[in-house]
């Protein structure tokens, strides 16, 4: 059978006939076999391209049941550290010939059930994913790990038999933020974090209650608030603040969208940062900088976290990597210590 | 022949054993053909499920020669505007039953090329591209257009017979923008921008430069700059300005991270802005918001952006739109004033 599946393809049939060679010649010459000559190869290659010849990827692929797709799964695509993870993954993927296939959950886990679904059927050789706000029950993924597909959660991950984590301590993160605010005098903290579902949160809700009580300080409740870590979630806590009855002296948020848009609002009611409030992010986003006083936060890097996730996910499928699936990658993460955040120096 | 291709894989001759019924009433039935009764239905599919079946979809795909799959190449994903666009594609496709492969050009044509080829490969049934900075030749699609392949460019886009453009009017709003900042007093505006090969950059210095020929302004080629737009481009700009004789005032760069990093280096050296320059930019990103002033901006919504762009490729692929393909999509822009060129006010 010709290696074709559209009529209008050109194939090496019409290569053979136009070259004056047998078929065989040219399927060896376009796989450079070594029994065929360089000059051959290269006439070969110049009629191929010359009549707009394509080996059928799709026929290949069903005969050797690999697909070079990798697919992503995120909660969203236009967060700062996501677009950056998946830049990430896509230089390592295109540089090793592999595509990517995104979708998003839009943090509900009944749309991350259904994109899993729908990379299965699109035979993707390995999946990626972050978990969903809401996602509790994983059984969407065993139709991944039966047929043994691999599979690397990064960031929001989870306890899955079969799957590889790659992860930043969150806990010692949180742990080192919570140390350096107290360093600093604070010892009326808020917290602002996401799910505590999800590995992420939970990790640097213990860090921040960790350090609080290594220093007798004593863990309060009502400073702490869960709530989806969006621009509006960080105002809306700046507005609860405001109506406290003592002002807490710190602000540790989740992320540094919620930081800064908790800190404008205080600002705006006259609050100084950080004499009055000191103020902490997580991400290293680029408006962290870009705020005044720059934000106090944790360097995550999504370019970098993307391309590890990626590469580990490849070197696997090649066979490279003898190392089990099963395992967890820790990627470090520092604190940088802005303005926000320097209140001896505030006085 | 049996619809399979992996030996392991569930066959419907498989499921149609287990129930005792002929493999043409389990394809009918899971295809709803109405002559098969609703409780058959069900019994099918419930078998189908139980025993992990799936349809395979690349022989479907070999037979009709559609894969379903939408290729994406823009400059980079990591821009707020290109992760939204992007999330807003993502959306409209998966509703759709489309999966989008994407796939960065690093703004450099020769990567731009080889992911068209990659795409190729891939049997694409459709193509959404966003230039590369320094793309000049375009001969790089032809394979694409040649094969009736649907193309569509946004933002950045090309000149290319059989394509379709979906962009905002760059002209007016750059237009719109000066005529502001020379409403509010200023006369030697600098005009920070990218390679003017590109429609997007070109139509803005295009609309700067009418707007200061209907008020007399001379137009002075030493307030323009053409960079590539980056955080550091945008203090570069700064620091020349502080060099100059006479200083400028007002500063409209092409995006917001330019016009916001270079706002900030002025206001490190102890420029008052708006009061000594007003300051513009383009996108309206989040930055734009949390700047202090917050900053002047146009309006351009990249996830929506992305969603007309995905709806009127599906559209086209499904048939749906008797337009030809070959035509020009104008998005409206507005300008968001805000008190970064408020100079009037600012006395």
């Amino acid at each position: 059978m010709p290696d074709h599946s559209q009529k209008q393809d050109v194939t090496i049939y019409d290569i053979a006939e136009a070259l004056g060679v047998s078929p065989s010649t040219v399927s060896r010459s376009l796989k450079e076999h070594p029994s065929i000559s360089k000059e051959t190869i290269r006439k070969v290659r110049k009629q191929a391209k010359k009549m707009g010849y394509r080996s059928n990827i799709f026929a290949q692929n069903l005969r050797r049941q690999k697909t070079n797709i990798i697919g992503v799964i995120v909660p969203r695509l236009n967060s700062h550290f996501m677009s950056s993870a998946i830049s990430g993954m896509e230089k390592v993927a295109n540089k090793n010939h592999y595509k990517i296939i995104i979708s998003q959950s839009h943090e509900q886990a009944v749309n991350e059930a259904s994109n899993v679904e729908m990379m299965l059927e699109q035979r993707v050789d390995g999946l990626i994913v972050s978990l969903a706000y809401n996602t509790m029950d994983l059984h969407h993924f065993d139709a991944i790990t039966e047929q043994h597909t691999p599979l690397i959660f990064f960031d929001r991950v989870a306890d899955l038999p079969n799957s590889t984590n790659v992860v930043i301590d969150n806990y010692q993160a949180a742990y080192k933020m919570t140390n350096h605010l107290i360093d600093e005098g604070c010892s009326r903290i808020v917290h602002i974090t996401g799910n505590t579902s999800r590995n992420v949160y939970s990790g640097r809700l213990k860090g921040y209650k960790e350090a609080l009580l290594e220093h007798q300080l004593s863990y309060d409740s009502d400073l702490v608030f869960i709530n989806d870590l969006r621009e509006e979630d960080g105002e809306q806590v700046a507005r609860k603040i405001l109506e406290m009855d003592q002002l807490p002296d710190a602000v540790f948020a989740s992320n540094d969208v919620c930081a800064v848009s908790c800190m404008a609002l205080l600002q705006e009611h006259g609050i100084e940062i950080p004499r009055d409030i000191a103020i902490a992010g997580f991400n290293n986003d680029p408006i962290s900088r870009f705020v005044k006083p720059k934000i106090t936060t944790v360097d995550y890097d999504g370019e970098r976290v993307g391309e590890v996730v990626a590469q580990n996910l490849i070197n696997h499928l090649e066979g490279d990597d003898h190392i089990s699936i099963t395992n967890t990658i820790v990627l470090n993460s520092d604190l940088i210590i802005r303005d926000s955040s320097r209140k001896q120096d505030a006085g």
